[in-house]
């Protein structure tokens, strides 16, 4: 099911991340931001405050995929590399922009744009910008890089103003599974069977085990929604045939 | 402050994640278990169940860093391929081990050991299994890559098992500097100023902002005990001149 794909990858950029000072809920909100657009993410990857590897990154993945979205490091500080590594990856100049500037005045005064808050208004040549209407320092579209603050509650109104400029591919359609007492070991023959019956559609298995008990989901995606409600049926009477009593949801 | 790091990367296998299904919680615990180690990890990467992916991505990771982590994917069912693709990165042979079956018969009887299950006892030629007291199916160390389950709880639980192998670096002494009222464009030159007078400490700065106001947490890093101390006495001595009531956590 590869054809069809419109295909992105996320970058999070930040050093606290990879300490583990801050647990990264950035990816995940692109990940399910992307889905109804048809957008498939790829590729995830988390990388610290370092030049060469944030130009390495964006210059391989930009390459790779459709979309490239990138969070963290364009604030006002020593450690916000992110928009100097853009302009580097594409090999362009950057200044302070007119209207970053003028978007900045939404929320400063023209006293207040200091020198350090104009670091957030130097946009890579040929950018357009991504409106931050919570604190007003703007992301920026590089091509088909997009770059955005690290902040979640910015990122997220980030993501409303990159909506209307995405192409959208065909959607997935996802159906999940759930089977209480499922010992995958049990179903992995006959639903690894289902899966090469029905090559069309990709089907995967997630067990978890806590103090209650255990279980597993399986999902069964696919672009054909006829389908893809064939497969669910044939992984339901597999499951009940089994003794077990699945819930779709 | 790169010099004796031994440096670390982290795969997180699976389609799930980036389909934002489920929310990857592994690599952040992976990272908070590797700081007590001087273990530094640089470098996250989510992929999905794909062979190719997964074989560059190990084969990539394992020749730049000291030591490499994959969660997901060695489970019993048609897409767990991580064990596979670990034997192709390295290039050896995959069986099942007896050592591998008689772990898992402290779970299942000899009857449940079916061929299903049996894959979970395939482990790549010349690994060394990790405990899973969870559900019991083992995980394995090739080299310096360790393979783990997918499920938290029994990849947090594999980790106890992986902690006497690992070689200790120099540990990160760090400091969070925590200040209501914040604005980043209001130290960004002093702090810069400061980072670059303590050349060998890293200093970071992360904003927030939400409904309750904004504020900001500067963080200061480094191996030497009294240089992050006195690194931070001039965050402080900065913060408090500009009337703020910075905490040091």
């Amino acid at each position: 099911m590869e054809k069809n794909y419109i295909k992105a990858a996320v970058i999070v950029i930040g050093d606290e991340i990879l300490s583990g000072r801050t647990k990264d809920t950035n990816s995940n909100t692109i990940a399910l931001f992307l889905a109804p657009f048809g957008i498939q993410l790829k590729e995830i990857r988390v990388i610290g405050d370092d030049e060469t590897m944030i130009i390495e990154t964006i210059n391989h993945l930009r390459k790779t995929y459709n979309y490239v979205f990138t969070t963290g490091g364009i604030g006002p500080t020593h450690d916000d590399i992110t928009a100097d590594c853009v302009a580097k990856a594409f090999d362009v100049a950057i200044d302070v922009r007119d209207d970053a500037v003028e978007m900045m005045l939404n929320r400063y005064s023209k006293e207040d744009l200091t020198p350090a808050r104009l670091r957030m208004a130097r946009i890579p040549y040929g950018a357009s910008l991504i409106k931050n209407p919570v604190s007003w320092a703007p992301g920026f579209q590089m091509e088909n890089v997009f770059t955005m603050a690290g902040v979640p509650n910015i990122m997220r109104a980030m993501l409303e103003d990159i909506a209307p400029r995405l192409e959208a591919g065909r959607i997935i359609i996802s159906k999940n599974i759930k089977a209480d007492n499922l010992k995958e070991g049990d179903i992995a023959i006959p639903f690894g069977e289902i899966a090469k019956e029905y090559h069309e559609l990709s089907f995967g298995s997630y067990p978890w085990f806590n103090g209650n008990g255990y279980g597993a989901q399986l999902v069964v995606r696919g672009f054909d929604k006829e389908l893809v409600n064939k497969g669910v049926a044939s992984v339901l009477s597999m499951l009940e045939d089994l003794g077990l009593k699945p819930i779709v949801e």
